[in-house]
C-alpha cells in the first residue's frame, strides 16, 4: 500500500510520524479538538513548539549563542530575508553558485537591491561538482553558499572558511548529517525535505548576527521579529511546527541522532552509487564523484524512450518519484532521512531486472 | 471527548474534514502516501489545489475578473503586501482603524515605507464600533479595512464606497457570509478561523489590480508572482491548502454554500446575544449592538475573580476558548463556521448555571 518514496521535496516522512498524527488529529494531548484546532497561545501548543525547538537544538549541539526561529515562505523568503537583513541597498555580498537554487538565491539578493557577487561558480562545468577555489570580496557583509545542489545531485563535503560570516541555504541536507556549526553564522531550510511537511522554514542564527540587522524590513521579514518574538509574533504554522517536532523526536530516539542518521544516510546513497558505477554505463551519475550527494542520486539513461519507460515501470513497481527536476531531466532518487536502506535495495533490484530486459 | 471550540483561532475545523485527513494519512487518492510526502509538482497534488481554488471560486461567484491566490505569513504579510504593491515609497494609502489587527495593518504599512492615514478610526470609542463618517484622501491609493474585529467583536455590516479600490482584511470573517464583491479589489484571510488550518493565507483579487502592481518588491511579495505561477512559484504550504480544500467542500455540499452558511451563523450569534441581553447585566456585550460581530461574541462579568472562575469550570465542562485576547482581557466567544448551535446551547446552559450559582 505504501510505495518507496524517491520524491525530491516535498519527500518522505517517517512512518511512525505519520501514524500518531492520524490517531491524534481529533484529540490531541487530550484537548479535545486537533493540534490544528487549538490556540497558538494555549500551553499545550506553546509547550510543543518549545519541544520541537529544545530537540533541535539538542540535536544540533547548539549553544546559548544561537537562535532557532520558525518561519514561513520557503527558503525563497529567506533567500530575500538574509539581502534584506544583512546587505540592504547596494550592500556587498557574495555568493557561490551551484545550481538553480543558489542562482536564485543570487538573483533574489539583486531584486531586493543587494550588490551579490559570485565568488565561485561552477556552471561552466554544468554544475557537476562544487567549486574548491574561490574569489571573495573582503567588503561582503556575508557569503552565502548552498549545501547540497536537489537538481544536480551535488553536496558540500569540506565548507569554506571566508572572511566575511558564512550563510548556507541546508534545505535538502539539514538534519542528514551532524553540522560544524562553528563555521556558519546562519543556516536555513525548508521543511519538505527532512524535517516535515512544506509552510514551515527553520532558521539557526547567532544572536550576534540577529542584533546586527538592518532596520526597514517588512516585520515578518525581519530575523529579530522572530528572535524577540520566539517566533510567535503572529499566528505561526502549527501544524507544520508540529510534524517538524515530531520528526526531531524521530530524529533523536529512534535514528539515534545526526551521527547515526549520517552513516544511515552515507550507507544508502553509496550503496546506490556503486550500482550506478557498476552498470557499465546504462546509468550514468551525473555529479561528479568527488561531490557526489547524499541526499539526492542524479543520473542518465541511453536513451529519453528509456528514461520514460523506466520511470513508468518503476512507478508500478511501487517506485515513485524518480524523475530529474524538470530543469534537467534525467532520473533522480532522493535518499532523505525517512527513506530506507529497504527502498534503496528494491530500486536496485528493479535497475538491474530494468538492465537485463532493456540493456 | 471532543470538547465544544470556541477558540478566537486557531480554532474549530468541521469534523467530517478531520477525519478525512485522519483516514487518509497513509495513502491519500491512493498515491501510496501522504499529501504531505507527495511532490507539489505530482498530479494529483495540482489537481487538489485547483480543486481548492475552483471551489472557492464557486462559493464566491466570481468571474474571470478575478484570482485566487495561496501565501504564507498570515495576514501580517498581507500587510506589508498590499503597502508594498499598491502605494510604495511615499504613497498614500487610507486605513480605518477598528481595532487591534487594523492598527497593525496601519503601522505595517509605515514600516514599509508608504504615508498611510485614518479615513476613520473608532478607537476614541474604545473600538466598539465600526465607525459610517469617512474622510477620504482623493490621493490615497488604496482604503483598507478590517471586516470583523476578532479582539473586539464588532463587524462591518455595510461596507463603503471609497473613491479609491477597497482592500479588505476578512481573516476572521471570510466565508462566514455572502460577499458583495463589487465592493472590493483585494480582499484577504489568514485560514486559521473558517478556511483551515494557520499556515495558510488566500488571497482574492482583481486580475486588472494585479497588472498595477509596483515592481521591486521581493519575489514573495510580489501579487503578480502568485498570480502568474498559480501560487506555485516556490512549494507552496500543500497540507494547509488540501485542508482549506476539504472545507470549501464540506462548506459546499454539508453546509449549502455562504447563504446558508450566514442563516445559521447569524442564529448562533443572535441566540447568544439574546441571552447576555437576558442575563440583567450579568453578561455584558462590548460591543454597540448595531456593530455585533457574528463571528466573536466578547463579553465582561461583573468582577475578575468572577471571570476566571468563569473560565475554568467552562473548560472543566467542555467549553473551552473562551478567554477574551490578551489584550482586553474579559470574555470571548467565537463562533465561527465549524461552531454549532448545539455548542452555543451548551455554553448558554453553562452561563445560566453559572450565574444561577454565582450571580
Amino acid at each position: 500500500m505504501r510505495v518507496a518514496n524517491f520524491n525530491g521535496g516535498p519527500a518522505a516522512l517517517p512512518l511512525p510520524v505519520l501514524e500518531e498524527a492520524a490517531r491524534d488529529m481529533l484529540n490531541w494531548r487530550g484537548t479535545g479538538m486537533s493540534v490544528m484546532e487549538n490556540s497558538h497561545r494555549a500551553k499545550d501548543v506553546i509547550k510543543m513548539a518549545e519541544e520541537a525547538e529544545a530537540d533541535l537544538i539538542s540535536l544540533l549541539g547548539l549553544n546559548e549563542d544561537w537562535a532557532v526561529i520558525f518561519c514561513q515562505g520557503g527558503a525563497s523568503l529567506q533567500f530575500a530575508m538574509v539581502a534584506l537583513n544583512f546587505a540592504g541597498p547596494g550592500g556587498h555580498c557574495d555568493y557561490i553558485n551551484t545550481g538553480m537554487w543558489a542562482t536564485k538565491a543570487f538573483q533574489e539578493a539583486k531584486v531586493c537591491g543587494a550588490n551579490p557577487r559570485l565568488a565561485a561558480t561552477s556552471e561552466p562545468e554544468d554544475f557537476t561538482r562544487i567549486p574548491e577555489v574561490f574569489d571573495f570580496n573582503p567588503e561582503a557583509k556575508y557569503v552565502h553558499i548552498t549545501s547540497n545542489n536537489t537538481v544536480r545531485g551535488t553536496q558540500w563535503k569540506n565548507f569554506p572558511s571566508p572572511p566575511a560570516p558564512l550563510f548556507s541555504d541546508m534545505s535538502s541536507d539539514f538534519l542528514s548529517r551532524p553540522i560544524e556549526m562553528d563555521k556558519f553564522s546562519l543556516i536555513y531550510a525548508g521543511a519538505q525535505k527532512n524535517i516535515g511537511p512544506a509552510g514551515v522554514t527553520v532558521v539557526v542564527l547567532r544572536r550576534s548576527l540577529a542584533d546586527r540587522a538592518r532596520q526597514g524590513a517588512p516585520s515578518l521579514l525581519s530575523y529579530p521579529t522572530y528572535v524577540k518574538e520566539q517566533s510567535m509574533y503572529n499566528t505561526p504554522p502549527v501544524w507544520a511546527i508540529y510534524i517538524a517536532g515530531l520528526t526531531f523526536k524521530w530524529l533523536k530516539k529512534d535514528m539515534g541522532g545526526l551521527g547515526a542518521m549520517a552513516d544511515r544516510n552515507r550507507v544508502k546513497a553509496e550503496t546506490l552509487y556503486q550500482a550506478l558505477d557498476q552498470s557499465g554505463g546504462f546509468y550514468r551519475g551525473t555529479a561528479q564523484p568527488a561531490s557526489r550527494s547524499h541526499m539526492n542520486v542524479t543520473f542518465l539513461m541511453p536513451s529519453p524512450e528509456l528514461t520514460e519507460r523506466f520511470k513508468k515501470e518503476a512507478l508500478a513497481a511501487g517506485l515513485d518519484g524518480l524523475g530529474g527536476h524538470r530543469s534537467v531531466g534525467g532520473l533522480r532518487a532522493s535518499l532523505y532521512n525517512a527513506t530506507t536502506l529497504d527502498d534503496v535495495n528494491k530500486l536496485i533490484e528493479f535497475m538491474r531486472e530494468f538492465q537485463r530486459v532493456n540493456g
